[in-house]
């Protein structure tokens, strides 16, 4: 690759501290900064953990005294509201940067263009809109939560070509290939909570946890069931490696329940029943401060989340094999449209192999329900 | 693009005369052929349809006397038996052409190597090998068919990322968009017949004809129909537009067969029943030199044939939607397999977006059955 030295040769680098630190910074945004004088970087930083010093922040204090004069190229608007820290256009101002480059507004509503017209109004020049779809891509988890406080939620199926995940037998050891299984521990590092059905730890007894090649985060585990048939012996409930809240409804087993938060997971009613109401808890969850989920669940739970519209994203993997068999279990459950026109449409549609596998993204598109 | 002048550069015009002849030669090859001498092309040639003459035999009388000392470029191995015109061999040592290269072998065993022999016996320098890739790939029918006297079967499927053909109630106008239906037509052309059940036939009363911006060719019509059901006044028998040929079961009702047959339809027994034997429908479909048949079934004749393993190249198209039901019929249905790995693999699986739709291609392969 041969590079053009500009605005967006910097900005890149910003992007790229703020990509690469998705999954630990919590309900924040990841933003990352440069600093530049002179033609030399001075100072690089990058949002690391909610509750710490903002991008900006780490990247003044490499450079110093030197920052004065400087550009900053910022992925997000410096905020400009005490926080769990002070207003970052505060600590440029001070810094008496000459130029700041922003990717993006902040569409926090406490932000939300106040940053920019801060520092303009203390004589800085202002550029706005720099690779500014790169940078909402990658907060897209960040800016639904900040703006409705309910989870954005990532769908991740793994099916043959006919859309089943299992044989007819109930065999799926392994649908995909390692690629794609690792690509799906990293979403999982990158999510805050991972989402599965009763049905699915019944049958497999999974940790849910996070299996990369090096240390990774893992997410909390959110597991849907109505009536509390969650084994005290499982070991999402037994192994503490993350935290495990359960969903359930409000006639559900109460001396069950004593007996899991006595194991020390937390129970969350969700409706009179006799389901789970997805609605209230993605309501409830979003108190909890859970920003992001990732939906691994079987056919069931994928089209009730769907059908209520509640699936913001979708990542497909399809590994090139056809199994059939008409009961063998699909990726979707649910009484479907009888209508092809008001199938639910995807839109910003890719697809790229994973390995073997292919893999579909896309965001679901609801009509008024 | 920036040319390199050289062998491919040559070559790939060859190539391109062939690709754009497929769907015109019958079962014969797609064939193009580029004569070169002195830094200048003198001739091109393409085999234009079955009987007539073949891709050098117009490239060199193109050329005339020129074609002496020159360089014949040909995409397949010049043939070197009497079959409806005369070897090719002789018509270039007659043109005293002093070098030829070749993409590949002609698999003909009537051939296979014999022509490039024959050319070097006559002393002439001949290169083999040259994008045989590119060659083999457009000529995957003719290579079945003259190995084996079965065609090449290439399925086409339209479904949503749930693999539903249909929604539960049975609508499917449209699945995919203009561009994959665009696509479609072009099989059509390329396919010397198309195969659908019965089924489809009383359902949508379709014409399979190929309907394309420019003039196309209607591929041969074939309804599998074991029990003889097709309507006398469905579009297949009754416009004349292509030949229709129908597979039933030797138990079919005699006099309807009689009345088909008067209004012009070809019926053909394959076996006694209850389905029809769907591999001796292959056998007998050589016999009467179908070479590539087009299937556009729904799930069951889809199913039946590749639980056959008589399906030897897949086009799947995805829309990027997603419609529920567990009852909306699928791309596939077959018993299927108990075991995940089991499942049919496709190899060489290469995917591409086509308009807003997903296009999976790949080649099913089948363990010992």
């Amino acid at each position: 690759m041969i590079d053009i030295l500009n605005d967006e040769y910097y900005m890149q680098l910003a992007l790229e501290l703020a990509r690469k630190a998705q999954g630990q910074t919590g309900i924040n945004p990841v933003v990352g900064c440069v600093v530049v004088k002179d033609g030399r970087i001075i100072g690089v930083g990058t949002h690391l953990k909610r509750g710490t010093g903002h991008a900006e922040v780490h990247a003044l204090k490499m450079a110093g005294d030197e920052a004065e004069g400087a550009t900053v190229y910022v992925t997000l608007e410096p905020c400009s509201h005490h926080g769990k820290t002070p207003p970052c256009c505060e600590r440029i101002i001070e810094a008496k940067a000459s130029r700041v480059v922003v990717a993006t507004e902040d569409p926090n509503p406490q932000v939300a263009g106040r940053g920019i017209k801060r520092l303009r109004e203390a004589g800085i020049d202002v550029t706005v809109g720099l690779l500014g779809d790169k940078s909402n891509a990658m907060n897209e988890k960040f800016n639904k939560y900040i703006t409705t406080r309910l989870p954005f939620v990532t769908l991740k199926t793994a099916s043959t070509l006919d859309g089943k995940i299992a044989s007819r037998t109930g065999d799926s050891r392994w649908v995909t290939g390692a690629a794609a299984r690792e690509q799906v521990h990293t979403l999982r590092h990158q999510h805050e909570a991972i989402m599965v059905g009763i049905e699915t730890v019944l049958a497999d007894d999974p940790q849910l946890t996070t299996r990369a090649a090096v240390d990774a985060i893992d997410p909390v585990r959110i597991i849907v069931d109505s009536k509390l048939r969650l084994p005290l012996a499982a070991r999402v409930v037994t192994d503490r490696s993350a935290r495990t809240l359960v969903l359930a409804t409000e006639g559900a087993d109460e001396s069950k329940r004593t007996d899991l938060e006595q194991a020390g997971v937390e129970v969350i009613a969700c409706g009179a029943g006799p389901h789970v109401d997805l609605k209230l808890a993605m309501l409830k969850l979003g108190e909890l401060e859970i920003g992001s989920i990732l939906l691994e669940g079987g056919g069931r739970l994928n089209g009730a989340m769907l059908a209520a519209g509640l699936i913001d994203k979708v990542i497909l993997y399809y590994a090139a094999k056809i199994i059939g068999g008409s009961d063998a279990p699909g990726t979707f459950t649910f009484d479907g449209f009888a209508k092809m026109a008001d199938a639910i449409q995807l839109t910003d549609v890719h697809v790229e192999l994973a390995g073997a596998d292919i893999c579909v993204t896309g965001y679901p598109q609801y009509g008024e329900q």
